[in-house]
């Protein structure tokens, strides 16, 4: 069978495209939030069902292992499924109900109801590592169809056919269980990404991809005539600090799971440890020759690859740099890189050090007194996550932990940062440039980027919305004058 | 007792109060919220016992009558102890333990615990209609202090010498009470102000005042290396809907309501009603005589004065508007100016005729069918408040609450949009230009702004922050696994 080629979206056909989305809108707000669960779980459905079709395309437009692509699709429509039961719940809305007050202690309080609501459409730009569960139908196109928006999806050039069939699988799916027209749609093109953002219809805008991209779409996010919220997910180095005591007690187990992780998928996770702080005089041997023993993988496109190849170029020529290990390249597959240097090199030359470079390289720095550890987390910019291998009696653990819980939004303890579960209380986000804006992009409460409050003044029980009538006809969780009812 | 004059405030000034107001953030950030609540109520004691001090300056500086002076303190007051309230309860932490789950449906789950932190130095704009409630101690800065973040006031220049007296109550009583110095800070001048936002160490920025002065340092947080949150509550024209029916049935209630609405507080609020939309052929002589009897009253200062002027003359000399009574100025004081106008010229002139004219002015709007309030509804801006008069079997009611939910913070139902309850279930925002992000910045949830999720991925109890711990020394109420703990 011939497929059509996949061109850029003109612009009168995104005009058409937004126009839908924003036709669409009101319907989809209008919509219970148990009416949206299902549209998500037949969504679900539909994906798993096409498993066959799908996986073979990440596959060759990715470069990632089939089981990789499988989990991932699992991930994807696990996502899908999380949002639903959100839904279900109801808790997402914030409903909150103050009661009429004639003794409120700053005058009488007329009887107040809020609810959330949702943004309006969204355009979503996916990630080239995660083919599934970070772009067409990922954790953003979730969250928003969650919230009631419509979705706009600019499709990734690094997986233009799984995108376009992905899409034909979503659209299918939630026409069929009853979705306004217009709830779900795909455009192509980096000029029609950047009018997507522009476009007046569009409400919010959904990122996950490198420091310069995302910037200039957030740039032109902000400096619309009516600014819209760019929810951006950036970069991020995500440190790895191991304390003395440590490294003493089991340094061979934190160097194999550190070789094990900033190797995990060639080093293509916007998680990826890029940096491990180990005291001075760590044996390192053991760990050069395990990098040095790994074989050759292929990274997700030519755009990683010629950025991969830059970043490190500068990193092996930095005058600070001692290379233990140099990839090699043959064919477009790389084995993995390892370079070190000491905290006062870090201290003096993070601008360079300290850049994310996105593909199998990370840099061991040896550091003197544990005090450095304070001043190297101090220096950081923000960070998707910062981990502390340590003892529970170390002395410079609370206050490290202190410093890195204003530069990180994930801290974690004796593991490790790749793997990111889909769950209620994970944040994926953190200060910039980790993250454009305070929130996360996994899990349940990602759902909250795209929708705004609403409050009802003195409105009659009948023209309220049922979140918010006295018999709660959604069976909602709500707050009732400041406490749960 | 002369008094040292207040002067703009040296870069050099600024660098120190920022510098000083990053080394109280991880202090007051580490501070548990109770004893946080501590602080906010010493502050609003300290205010209150204060009024004899404040209160005459006040009326002397925005020419306010004393009554209302003295009932925005207690507003202003309420407020921080609302805030304290809401640190004793401890939901708005959003405490979320998920535990370890072998069986989770993506895979293996970590122990994932989520818990808000404050963002860190917060730089507030106050208003200058509000010179307790939305200034030096207002409610951006109440609900900054909350959180934990150090609030760095850039002084409003309508109410100097209010805001410096108001700033030496509050650090006096923020020190007797045990915030780390640094916590809070006043600084004057417009470049000063400009350069706080712009600064390294701020955070987040809270803003109360005009489009374009809030655009402009909306503008600047976006542009810096590092965006941060720019919270600006800009301006609302505040449509008031009133059918055909609801004024069958009671127009002359409907007409005076409005004018008193309009005209409060020389209609200096950002909730003032700036247009009234009836049928046509309601009778408006009762309405236009109440007007033409108004006193005059004089407005806050004189660049108020001047953008009202400007803002009046392009209404009036408007060709498709009729001046129904023209307000008089003298000595600075103004009586109130009623227009007229027809919706089909709304519709064809809204971006002049519906701008927001900040003063004792409002247009009436006469409309042939029902129609034409959907039309004009969904034509508008956002809006901080969206009003209805209406009888609750009126077909086109539930049309109009569907268009104005998706154009405004708070809608109402057969009341007036002054008057702002400080609650937890109030919104004080809506889409731009009423707000520039989709929060409120009025009631107990305008504490979300200054807070980020960090999560803590296997981190041993004793290391856990108190929050997060499964003792829950602070009692918080908490969600374990989705659900309410």
């Amino acid at each position: 069978m011939a497929e059509s080629p996949i061109t850029d979206t003109t612009e009168a056909e995104l005009d058409e495209v937004m126009q839908r989305a924003a036709l669409a809108a009101p319907h989809l707000a209008a919509m219970r939030p148990g009416e949206r669960a299902v549209l998500l779980r037949r969504a679900a459905g539909a994906l798993d069902a096409a498993a066959e079709d799908l996986v073979p395309l990440a596959q060759a437009e990715s470069h990632l292992p089939e089981a990789r692509c499988r989990g991932e699709l699992a991930r994807t429509t696990f996502q899908l499924r999380l949002f639903a039961d959100v839904l279900d719940e109801g808790a997402y809305l914030e409903a909150a109900i103050d009661t009429a007050d004639p003794d409120w202690g700053m005058g009488p309080r007329p009887d107040l109801r809020r609810v959330l609501v949702p943004l309006g459409p969204v355009v979503v730009f996916g990630a080239s590592n995660f083919p599934f569960a970070f772009s067409t139908a990922g954790g953003d196109t979730a969250s928003a169809l969650a919230a009631g928006c419509p979705v706009v999806v600019k499709g990734h050039p690094g997986h233009p056919r799984l995108t376009r069939r992905t899409a034909e699988v979503l659209t299918a799916a939630l026409a069929e269980a009853g979705a306004p027209a217009g709830t779900f749609a795909v455009v192509y093109g980096v000029e029609t990404g950047a009018r997507a953002v522009r476009h007046p219809h569009t409400k919010a805008v959904g990122f996950t991809g490198s420091i310069p991209g995302g910037r200039a779409l957030f740039d032109l996010a902000a400096s619309r005539p009516d600014p819209i919220p760019f929810f951006g997910e950036l970069g991020s180095l995500n440190p790895v600090f191991a304390t003395s005591a440590a490294v003493a007690e089991r340094g061979d187990e934190i160097l194999a799971g550190y070789a094990d992780s900033f190797t995990l998928g060639s080093g293509q996770f916007c998680t990826k440890p890029g940096v491990l702080l180990v005291p001075e005089g760590t044996k390192l041997d053991a760990l050069v020759d395990t990098i040095a023993g790994r074989g050759p993988a292929a990274l997700l496109n030519e755009r990683v690859q010629s950025g991969f190849e830059s970043g490190l170029a500068s990193l092996v020529e930095h005058p600070s740099v001692e290379v233990l290990v140099h990839g090699r390249a043959t064919a477009g597959e790389w084995t993995p890189t390892l370079l070190r240097t000491d905290a006062a090199a870090l201290l003096d030359h993070g601008d360079t050090l300290l850049a994310e470079c996105f593909g199998p390289t990370s840099i061991v720095v040896d550091y003197t007194d544990e005090q450095q550890l304070l001043d190297i987390a101090a220096s950081l910019h923000g960070q998707l996550t910062a981990t502390v291998h340590g003892r529970e009696d170390d002395t410079v653990v609370p206050a490290l932990l202190a410093i890195l819980a204003q530069k990180a939004g994930r801290l974690l303890w004796n593991g490790w940062p790749t793997g990111v579960s889909v769950t209620h209380a994970m944040t994926h986000g953190g200060p910039y440039p980790a993250s454009t804006s305070a929130s996360t992009s996994v899990g349940s409460t990602a759902i909250g980027r795209f929708l705004r409050p609403v409050s009802y003044q003195s409105v009659p029980q009948a023209l309220l919305p049922e979140a918010l009538r006295d018999a709660n006809p959604l069976d909602l969780p709500r707050r009732r004058n400041g406490r749960p009812e």
